[in-house]
């Protein structure tokens, strides 16, 4: 079966090509620049790099380059021979409580939650759409970031704000990055012999947006990405949690206007914002120079995490393992090795040997001996979990 | 040695009035309504109640009155018979580090912080000019809600904000309740025979504000109110944690605007926001009742309670116990048993008949037999931890 995964933003389209009887990728690429007068599209196939630099006025002609280079590179003659199309979607809302089938009442929904996510629904749908009118008769798949989380209890997904105003206008936690945090805790239940809907993990997914949760029995009960992915950690860009009188208190002060508050915290906080740069490599490279900046943005970074495995571990109970994914997540040894130094009296214990070994870069397992808590660390491949959901729901 | 306590708010001052060779308060009342038409003054000593009806103009009226009907009762013909007088103050910002004997410097300082505690740090100034006006020579000694937690390392005061920001505008977690949480983790560390600098707890100060601290060797390294005291825990009415991005959201949507957001988020949500009465006590008698938003309010309290001791837990390691403070730690059996009930993994476990006992109105101990970290009942005294820094710095 092949399988293509779309994830269409505003002016770019990222995708990948599965054959999904090898779990294995075979193609992957990307169409930027989508409505400027210099597009460009890129194709990574059998080694090769497949290339067009020519102005792509809309999504249409995005998808329809991406199908020439996908012939060109020989992986594949046409659209329509493909066995489905997965569109990764940012926020299913509350209408979505799983992957579905892409009709005329899913895209209204997905229409409906534009409010929720003004700057990602949009560009997916016009993906999707797109998508639908270059492959024939295909079925496609919306798999949205929102879907693992949709089983938080209430006392987890609700804020404490006037409930009359929260149920009008939608305000809940959603949290993001679930098809991720689904992926990699059935990985590391699999990986780790436990049955799935026995498995209690938190799962930490490190990237320039980074979120955490709490699974227990297999399933999303908290999540730390809230209403939007500005909540929970300290992020590239992102200030994460605040108090926020900081908002009010700023504003009052004639420091930023109310309309610069949502860019002041997403694009100008986080690491960036405290020591100019949001590249953990830059930062770890400064932190070994004994940069103070650079050590205070790290070890704020770290400080955050700890006091989020500590809150989900009081919420899962007896807790199976804690797992690492998201390039910072894979790859920060560092990180890895303050974090879980300071997290002994939990049971967390891992060997300073197989932490810093870098020739294994598959699912793997960083315990000392001693340990009660596995803590592993598990590549994601979001694009794998969609292509898995479009074949679920098609076969 | 007689201290008398000042708590002075805009239009209201708390006091009582200490005898420190026995750590008994011997008179306490409230001057109520200054500055309006119709003001109220009360003192409660030798088991009755002494009263005034009038107009009281200003702080000074005011405690000219309070200083009458000390007089009355016969426990202090004047206020130059005492031996000092310790302010409450709500903000100390950067400047104060401990608590301090009043001065022409000290108030400027004060004065300086009022753009961080608008609401709080003016009445209190007014309270401290007019009782050095009316009491002599006497020492007067400023005591925050910040200071306790003035030890807080940087990782866990900064924000992740633009850093120039933050250091320009005295942006970072400050923290509140100290004088609690300092009374409540000494006393425990004194209950349980624990030498107070080796001592490790979780102190939950519960009242209509409420906040939690990390003590670690005796000295607060986290606390989850912040900036402001809206940070951290639901509370009656005010929402604590949540996605700084509800705010812009609502806006967009219309439902409040920039100026509202301080009033909607500090007075409308919280325990109120949720199910309409941020009393505690009625909640619990619904949550008996079966009804359904109570019940939501109570369940999201603990559920945040439980995330913060979880957090608090990862940061303070070896955890000698959890304390519980203020008016809902101190009395709502049904929250302490919810909430230790589900932290079992951690070793915290309590006596439900101990939990219940009401009889037992002091410092006490619940732990059933098996627990590994201790759960306290420790009444607050923030007046007697006042007393006792006018006292330290005057001797």
């Amino acid at each position: 079966m092949k399988i293509l995964v779309l994830n269409a933003g505003s002016s770019s389209i990222k995708f990948q090509l599965l054959l999904m009887d090898k779990n294995e990728s075979i193609a992957s690429g990307l169409i930027e620049q989508i409505g400027q007068p210099s597009g460009h599209a890129e194709l990574k196939a059998n080694g090769q790099k497949y290339e067009r630099n020519q102005e792509i006025k809309d999504h249409h002609v995005g998808l329809a380059i991406m199908s020439e280079l996908l012939k060109e590179s020989g992986v594949l003659n046409s659209l329509t021979e493909l066995d489905g199309i997965g569109h990764r979607v940012v926020h299913g809302g509350e209408s979505f409580k799983s992957s579905a089938v892409v009709t005329a009442e899913v895209i209204k929904k997905i229409e409906d939650n534009i409010p929720l996510a003004p700057l990602h629904n949009p560009g997916a749908l016009a993906g999707i759409k797109a998508a639908m009118s270059e492959s024939g008769d295909i079925p496609h798949v919306v798999v949205f970031d929102t879907v693992f989380h949709q089983t938080m209890p209430e006392e987890a997904y609700r804020y404490a704000i006037p409930y009359d105003v929260a149920v009008k206008h939608h305000v809940r936690r959603y949290g993001f990055h679930g098809t991720s945090h689904q992926y990699v805790s059935q990985q590391a239940a699999k990986f780790l012999g436990i049955q799935n809907d026995k498995f209690n993990a938190i799962t930490l997914h490190l990237g320039n947006g980074a979120s955490v949760s709490a699974i227990k029995n297999g399933k999303s009960v908290d999540t730390s990405m809230g209403l939007s992915p500005l909540e929970g950690l300290i992020m590239g860009t992102r200030s994460g949690d605040i108090d926020p009188a900081v908002i009010t208190y700023l504003i009052a002060q004639g420091e930023i206007t109310a309309d610069q508050i949502d860019n002041f915290l997403n694009k100008k906080s986080g690491l960036l914002g405290i020591c100019g740069t949001n590249d953990m490599r830059d930062i770890g490279e400064r932190v070994e120079k004994g940069d103070k900046q650079a050590t205070l943005a790290f070890d704020m970074f770290c400080y955050r995490l700890k006091k989020y495995i500590g809150a989900y571990y009081a919420v899962v109970g007896k807790l199976d393992a804690i797992i690492f994914t998201g390039g910072i997540g894979e790859n920060d040894q560092a990180m890895r090795e303050k974090v879980c130094g300071e997290l002994a009296h939990f049971g967390i214990k891992i060997d300073s040997a197989k932490n810093r070994d870098r020739s294994n870069r598959g699912d793997r397992c960083l315990d000392a001996d001693g340990a009660t808590i596995k803590t592993l660390v598990i590549p994601t491949n979001e694009e794998l979990m969609i292509a898995s959901e479009v074949v679920r729901l098609t076969k």
